[in-house]
């Protein structure tokens, strides 16, 4: 890999831009060379047209080519170790946890490549004619998904590989046939500047119509709202917080034909602990939660930020054991500068609440130049929290609250007065479970993921994945990003009646010619 | 049935309202009795809360019960023939019509009782744990479907009983495990009640909760705002004006949750008749576009409102068959008064286009008493067309536009310029289609629904229609509001990690009691 050039990729091309920004090392708080040129607006206009210059020639492309694109990008990343090193001083990341993200993101590539080769996701659905029917002849109807358009991914700070240039976003996109325009996040420039070059490299050794990816650099949220406001843009993917991720869904619903924006705009993922699992394993849990808050410095989407327990001796013990365990907890570098400012804010505003107190803090010093922040485990009252929703918003951090609850139906009423978010988590015995059926039914109507004893960081890529939860944690809680559904938020059905066979895309030949799952005639066959 | 109340549904309770309004025969124009109470603001919150607090009692149901409550309505509505008599004097649509969309209504409701019956819907996917995979071990993962919450349907004018009280947006979401508050379109008021009627018959002699379903009446703006706006609301279902359609869909956006408004805002439908087609039977087209215009007089959200044709003298000699077609074509009574002013107005706006002209008029007088309106043919050309996008927006009512094109390039011009429409259509041999294969891609980028030797008007209920497509068409190109598929609309992802079998959906247990097609370990089974 050459030395990072610090432009903006308009598809294969690439251009110096307007003012000049440079990314900070969190773990020293040093700039990191090189400067990197922020896009123009006119740039934003140059890669949308681009990109729907290339749409129809890359829809067009046989599912096989497309896999092959995709399987590229995965060797060209796993390949690459120079990506590493610089996410690591763009992020203050461990070198390990990149590693681990790198094979993820790997991962994520290859099982959309397989997905489409497969290509029973298109949901192929077959009616045959019936000309003799009365009063009016049934017509032939084939119905299939086709991918959106052009795409706009705005790249995650959190996970700077696999949320972000080529992360599950831009996979899904460019596995249902959309080009895609990455906005890269400003905080981690050059490993976006070396991903992207990843990916051009493998759309030209795999003969990608150019457009096909384009990425512009630049912290101005103009940019983002100009990609998003562009005409061509058929969709938006974007991970981030709750206000940038409703400015851009505003943004879209104001168009003058609006477009789907998927924002997982994070959550606090309240954890309950019910009596038998407290009594049976409070200390174990303390542990596993402690790890859970703390894991990445706290910034995963699925962070636990609200635990509620009973009241009770066993729940004392819990509350002590995590105060120890949070006590001992090491201080750790944040992203950037600007979420340790919005981690100390928000954990500043907790403190303020009457009734809200903070248990335990890590005890070691943290040191700002290396842009620390402690864990800080905090505890309240279920009356603190239904006068106080702001317990119940996100803290992007090691931080989480306990809530100290009286009764069970302390638990639902907690339950029903929280919003929506990614996930919720109950530990139990069965007979917890059994003697609580209202509160999980109450939790279905708030999350898209219900987990039993665990802990919800850590998100399993696969088919059965929910990543999506009913609004503030999501736009559209009928999507996930991630796993092989989320291939599903950039297609739409089409459907063709009465069509010629030659003039049908292939899925919907009669012959089956992809060998792919299709309902005919009522029927799922093969 | 008793004589009408004029009383709005609140659940199980009538209820009277605010003001009141009658209905008006449009073959009359005279007002019909009785008098209709207009709900109030605060009906739409009982209604609503009351929808909120069913909800869980509906959704916990064995599908087989909501089932069953599907075919209990449409027994009911299939038995009714005071219905077909109120909605004739209410819409001025012929007897025979409204027999036949009972039949289609009835039709609906027993489709979606058999889908959820046969259960696959949920699309439920099982991936299983692997408590020996390193470095983590892997989760036991299990997806479906679950309902959205109480969902508003907006009933629609031109179908007063297969889009409207128990509709396809009813059945669908209703199907889905969905409580519906209905606001009734002011001009079928009766139709509306009976159905409601009806309705609440069949949920009661089927055990389902109050509030189940409930029915406002009422023309005014702020009610239909204030369901949109109820933080109880999950989804809206709307078929209408593009005016109306986006009013809700941007209140339902400016929410501090946004929900989604399947909005269905009508389309132009564009209709290409290519040379081989002219050639081969120029003049059964112009029968059957004549047919296909003034059918209902014209008042569907299918009807193909411009038809684009290459300049020769088949052209010619198609034109002029449509002309004498059109003059033949008898005068229609339109639904109501607003949609008769609307479709004057509009064809005055075409009018006062410079090279746009009336080629035809139905040759009959109109009788502004019975709401009549005539059948209109416009030309123009492809450089007007152009040069006033006006000429693709909708003229709801019994006209179209001939637009003549010189070359293969004029046509993929006009198809570049439309916007997104429900529908298009292409009339042509297997060779014309061979040679306008760009047309064919540029359509697909502007539709839901792709004919080929047909006539839009007349959608097919089918697990293979989609009706639905990009804006304006409707707000969410990715759904449809006709076909089994329309349920997805009202349902949303959940997924249970490492849950014991007793508390999880009986869909996901691990022996499939159900016996639904399910994805097991990335394998389609049942």
């Amino acid at each position: 890999m050459s030395k990072l050039h610090g432009l903006n990729f308009i598809g294969n091309k690439t251009e110096s831009g307007a003012t000049e920004f440079r990314a900070i090392n969190p773990s020293t708080s040093q700039a990191i060379e090189p400067e990197f040129a922020e896009a123009t607006i006119g740039q934003v206009d140059a890669a949308m047209l681009l990109a729907d210059a290339a749409f129809d020639a890359y829809r067009a492309m046989e599912p096989k080519k497309r896999a092959a694109f995709l399987d590229a990008i995965a060797d060209q990343i796993a390949g690459c170790d120079e990506v590493i090193d610089r996410a690591n001083q763009e992020t203050g990341l461990p070198i390990e946890r990149l590693r681990g993200e790198r094979g993820r993101t790997v991962g994520q590539l290859k099982m959309f490549a397989r997905l489409i080769e497969e290509g029973s996701w298109v949901d192929a659905r077959i009616d045959h004619a019936d000309p003799a029917r009365t009063p009016i002849p049934k017509p032939d109807l084939r119905r299939m998904l086709i991918p959106l358009g052009p795409v706009v991914v705005f790249g995650a700070s959190n996970f700077p590989l696999a949320f972000s240039v080529a992360g599950g976003d831009t996979a899904s996109a460019l596995a249902a046939g959309c080009p895609v325009v990455v906005k890269a996040h400003p905080a981690h420039p050059g490993t976006s500047e070396i991903v992207a070059s990843l990916i051009l490299k493998a759309a030209n050794a795999t003969g990608m119509p150019a457009g096909v990816f384009s990425m512009l650099q630049g912290p101005s949220h103009a940019l983002g709202m100009a990609l998003v406001r562009h005409p061509m843009t058929k969709a938006v993917g974007f991970t981030g917080s709750l206000k940038g991720g409703r400015a851009l869904f505003d943004a879209a619903c104001g168009r003058h034909d609006p477009i789907p924006v998927y924002a997982e705009m994070g959550s606090t993922n309240p954890v309950f602990i019910l009596p038998g699992a407290l009594a049976e394993r409070g200390s174990t849990i303390a542990a596993g939660l402690t790890q859970s808050v703390t894991m990445g410095v706290g910034q995963f989407c699925t962070n636990p930020g609200m635990v509620i327990g009973l009241q009770s001796d066993a729940y004392t013990a819990f509350v002590d054991q995590a105060t120890k365990h949070f006590q001992k907890a090491a201080p750790g570098t944040m992203l950037y500068g600007g979420l340790r400012d919005s981690y100390e804010t928000g954990v500043r505003r907790l403190q303020g609440i009457s009734n809200v107190r903070i248990l335990a803090q890590s005890q070691d010093a943290t040191d700002a130049a290396r842009t620390q922040v402690p864990a800080t485990l905090f505890s309240t009252d279920v009356k603190t929290f239904l006068n106080n929703p702001v317990v119940s918003e996100e803290l992007f951090g090691p931080a989480t609250v306990l809530i100290a609850a009286k009764s069970a139906e302390d638990l639902e009423k907690v339950a029903q007065n929280v919003e929506g978010h990614l996930t919720a988590t109950l530990h139990g015995t069965a007979e917890d479970l059994a003697a609580n059926r209202k509160l999980v039914s109450i939790l279905e109507r708030k999350v898209g993921r219900l987990l039993f004893n665990g802990f919800p960081t850590g998100v399993e890529v696969a088919a059965a994945m929910q990543h999506g939860g009913p609004y503030p944690a999501t736009t559209d809680s009928r999507t996930t990003s991630v796993g092989t559904a989320a291939i599903e938020r950039f297609a739409r059905p089409i459907c063709y009646q009465n069509f010629p066979e030659s003039a049908l895309p292939a899925e919907l030949h009669e012959s089956n010619p992809r060998s792919i799952f299709r309902m005919v005639d009522g029927r799922h066959t093969r």
